[in-house]
């Protein structure tokens, strides 16, 4: 039973509150029973689980918590990286927000067979609020690290400017989100081999949340590529 | 220029960072210059507004601050409660999350002609968090509130159980929709005059976050209700 804050296991979870250390250390934590569980039915082992009363005195593992919840179990794992692929993917660029990053790890689990891929600008999806919000699908479906030039596929860049809704396109299909608010630059709006608009009601706002365009992009997406569309 | 924290307005935006104040006011704070404008631009009349520098010393309206990010303004109004109606709607019923309460009241402006209505258990849409959220939709689309026997219309409950995704159904349309994790009660789910699930992956999550659900929901009935279902 650990009783010292200065515990080398718990100095390591504080430390992965921190980007520069979870890039140094290639190692991430998870916090709750349910991505730990997570974790174990995708086969991912641990380097080491603290578990609340068992392993260590319940307040110094809800002092090391990043999440303010008063987790009862944190696991640290080592950082995976996918390769782009898939049949339908997703890749972002300048999601800057944790949540919405993870939100859309999750998403793509549900409703696509490929990865999110991180382009330039995205937050961390090791970060203790990304992890929380895939609620676990980062342990199924690990995120890739990839550049606009190095997808392959139909690239469709998700656009409110884009004239036309998402069509039938040849997959593989690459589903390219910018930031909330300024969208992709225009040299990736050139380059995307489509354009994609989600179309909304002319007496509404000018733009949905980045995660909400993935999830009904990726819906609709992934009917068309069904049939169903 | 306001130098004293001791200052009314600083008192009653400190106030209406609880629940129990801004019921007891009928009062909420928005923070930023964005949803400010949005106020304005849908003709919302502040009960006060403070700009940093200009009416309150910047570091006095920080420390009032919500949100952290350090707003440089925030205005004060008077909260407002739609009807349930129009053709197309959202019924929650236990959606504790503030931001996916915002989420869904921002989706629901851009794609429905109907409000949020909050059935029992929802977190306040006048929180902080819920407001930022909204990113202004809340001004031009107040949430009603109502129970689930008030509502009017095709009860359509979105539920993983259900056995077919949303078809065409006769207007109007409110899409009910559960907790994250609970999802609907039984008894609701019996009493809806449909069931529909998003069809998704077998090797996937079992759910999707419910701000998601409610998007997509949201896209497929706006699309069969427009002809292109």
């Amino acid at each position: 039973m650990i009783r010292s804050p200065d515990n080398d296991k718990l100095k390591t979870i504080r430390k992965l509150a921190q980007k520069r250390w979870r890039e140094k250390l290639g190692l991430f934590a998870a916090e709750g029973e349910d991505l730990v569980a997570a974790a174990a039915a995708a086969g991912w082992e641990p380097r080491f689980v603290l578990r609340a009363g068992e392993d260590v005195e319940p307040e110094l593992l809800h002092a090391v918590s990043s999440l303010g919840s008063g987790s009862r179990v944190i696991g640290v794992y080592e950082q995976r990286w996918s390769s782009p692929g898939g049949t339908l993917s997703v890749w972002l660029r300048g999601v800057e927000d944790p949540g919405n990053v993870g939100t859309i790890i999750r998403s793509a689990h549900a409703l696509a067979d490929g990865p999110v891929v991180l382009g330039p600008g995205c937050a961390d999806p090791y970060s203790p609020k990304a992890v929380r919000a895939t609620m676990g699908s980062l342990f199924a479906r690990p995120p890739a690290r990839a550049g606009f030039d190095e997808l392959v596929g139909t690239r469709v860049a998700l656009d409110a400017s884009a004239s036309d809704r998402l069509g039938d396109l040849a997959p593989p299909l690459v589903l390219c989100l910018g930031a909330e608010r300024h969208g992709l630059p225009d040299d990736l709006l050139q380059a995307a081999e489509a354009t994609a608009r989600i179309p909304l009601r002319a007496d509404g706002p000018e733009s949905l949340n980045v995660a909400m365009t993935a999830a009904i992009a990726l819906y609709e997406a992934a009917n068309r590529m069904a049939g169903h569309g």
